[in-house]
């Protein structure tokens, strides 16, 4: 029966799972505060024009879209950015820049499900809109480190390119944005033979598909030296030189300031949404073949949704990819661990004294389940020795003549009878 | 144009309102933690099979449904009990009871918006599933009572009844469940006299009519009192009787525990949905006519989903309502007013210099926003007041030479040189 399915591609997070969904949302939250970043939520169902406006045909043709009851057409939210722009162009048009935004949520997309990619998942994303400046690009890299290091990851590494560096050859050339677009897709899917055969069809002369074909093959984590290789190559392409400026920049800023990110410079790397215009930069973990989060500078965004041009930086990390690789590299969230506390009345008549009991306790920050089931003693036990619970208070009529309980350590194995007022010292202690 | 506009029904909710909803939504997570519920996170999108299966009808034709990509039909939740019955029917199935879970995320009906009534909505969803003592309805009743102090709330208002009672009666006369849902339908609607009207037409006795008649007009703050006028009229209705002896029960657990809840019972009370089957309950405050959360017993749920014969209980409380209210009491969550502090470079050559320093204070978590804008001091010093920023650090050449900064404290205008290692120290005194 269907009825006890998740529909294909959607996912339940049983209590492990989804303690660390919170902890790298909180972990993500957190880093918002730090940077000066502030919340917002925005609806997980938006109009189809607006969220079909400016995503890419792939995007696009995966879009939970339909109509609503009042014949609307709307579409399940496959991304942040089209509703952050849409509140940059109209609520917060007059406030001054920056504008720092967070948010985090579900996403949707009818993509192929596979390990770290689902129908439904989750992402915490920030935009810095307002700053064309070096500044801002690499403040948006180092939030992304921090926020890594906050989810608890290892062995992060960056990988760094600039769209208009490649874009800035091909223009140079007189390649139309529409074949350049393509291009940049097919080498977002790093299918570059294919990539330069468009180039020639295209029309671009011998040079241009040199050049790039030169710049492609350039990586690596030694900066200065991989950027120079690079700028060998494009002396005479004045805005691609301009944009590698810009990426020297950003980077330089970046290692002043002392952090101590992983990366390496790639030039042929590119992303898939079309709307990138500046520094691009993804972070993966060595266990994890999907992206753990990516983004860049899209400085033409906000005026495509009728704002006034507006130059942004944004960046999306994946909060259940994240999860994965927690899991990947044994991070335990701490809050998992606390001690639990299970509460027994020896008999029906002492359920109000145990629940005033579990009342105080409560009050004291512990965790505490209290008996529901009226089981026998023993049978209780065994339950909370199941689930690992650290303790067992037992209210019993002898003891409660004394003002006192009993307290079982699950642990230890030991019990002594505790009086009432010192029960959160012993517990706590 | 429509792309500007959020879907009819759907809200943005700018900073200090998402902050408040997460200061709620971090309320019931520590409640959750508190009592024991373990948090699962289940997909918005489900089977319509599954959401449709025990909704009433007025839920079914209000949920947005539609068909994937795939032709499955699907739909967005309007309630997330479906989704635990699904997972305690499947997945965990053999897990000993009692079973405590935590849920809390955006919910979809097609309502007619209204204040406090939108078509994309939050709860926080607690089941305990296992239990069909007092204890388990106590706890919930108290938990709910938590959340709203957690949350900033005062003067909350409990109305508590049983559906046991009335459908006691009613079934002890013959009337069939069919008829007996559409008088608790009405009845929840307060339409009174229509239902006793259909209680006449259904075929009930005159004495039926009557004893509903008069216990629908029973309602009061005086526990005991209230609930011996009851009891009077009820006496030869043994299932009635046995309701009413739970709903005892359940108080006097509520009351002995020391809880100081608020609460009137109402003997007319009834709830929309349908598979309640004993204690039920909602929570008000005075400023709003919508309730803040409502819950109650529903044994018969989880075998409707094709489970074991499993008692349960459950609370659902609207997270987007409590906000609501705390906006009428005027709570303010704390967080919302920490210290900012911006960090200004005089000179682009001092801006990774700058950033340096911003990740020295992000260390010690304090949450800085670091000039993007390359605007001149006063420019940003006026940014700065105008957000209510509380201190600015300016980055300066001379300073620098002697390992300073300046520090302005932009509350009290004053200014300072203080030594880079002391920035700390100087900000959080």
């Amino acid at each position: 029966m269907s009825t006890f399915k998740t529909v294909r591609g959607m996912r339940d997070f049983l209590p492990k799972e989804a303690n660390m969904m919170n902890f790298i949302t909180e972990a993500a939250r957190r880093t918002a505060r730090l940077y000066g970043y502030d919340e917002i939520i925005t609806p997980v169902v938006e109009s189809y024009e607006l969220l079909a406006a400016k995503a890419g045909e792939e995007v696009r043709l995966r879009m939970y879209a339909f109509k609503d009851l009042g014949n609307r057409a709307v579409a399940l939210r496959p991304e942040f950015t089209p509703s952050v722009a849409r509140l940059v162009a109209t609520v917060l048009k007059n406030e001054p820049k920056p504008i720092r935004i967070f948010c985090t949520g579900s996403l949707y997309r009818y993509d192929e499900p596979q390990r770290g990619r689902f129908r439904e998942f989750w992402q915490s994303d920030f935009e810095l809109i307002g700053s064309d400046r070096p500044e801002a690009d690499a403040e948006v890299l180092m939030l992304t480190d921090d926020l890594m290091h906050a989810a608890g990851l290892k062995n992060c590494m960056f990988k760094v390119g600039h769209v208009g560096i490649l874009r800035g050859v091909m223009s140079q050339e007189g390649l139309e944005e529409k074949t350049q677009n393509s291009i940049m897709q097919l080498m977002d899917k790093k299918e570059y033979a294919e990539a330069l055969n468009l180039l020639g069809t295209a029309g671009a002369s011998e040079k241009c598909t040199q050049t790039i074909g030169r710049l492609v093959r350039i990586r690596g984590a030694k900066i200065s030296e991989t950027l120079k290789k690079m700028r060998e190559y494009i002396e005479n392409y004045y805005k691609a030189a301009a944009a590698l400026e810009n990426l020297t920049e950003i980077l330089k800023l970046v290692k002043n300031s002392g952090s101590e990110i992983s990366l390496i410079v790639d030039a042929g790397f590119a992303r898939g949404l079309e709307y990138y215009t500046g520094m691009i930069y993804e972070v993966n973990v060595p266990e994890l073949d999907v992206a753990l989060g990516g983004g860049g500078r899209y400085d033409k965004l906000v005026e495509l949704f009728g704002g006034e041009p507006t130059p942004a930086v944004g960046v999306a990390h994946g909060t259940d990819r994240i999860m994965l690789a927690t899991h990947e590299q044994n991070v335990s969230s701490s809050e998992w661990n606390e001690n639990r506390i299970m509460v027994i009345p020896v008999k029906e008549e002492l359920a109000a004294k145990a629940l005033e009991i579990v009342r105080m306790l409560r009050k004291a920050n512990l965790c505490v389940e209290v008996e529901v089931m009226r089981r026998k003693i023993n049978k209780a036990l065994e339950d909370a020795d199941r689930r690992r619970m650290s303790y067992a208070v037992i209210v019993g009529e002898k003891e409660l003549k004394v003002g006192s309980v009993a307290v079982r350590n699950l642990t230890k194995r030991e019990q002594k009878i505790v009086k009432i007022k010192d029960i959160v010292e012993e517990l706590k202690g």
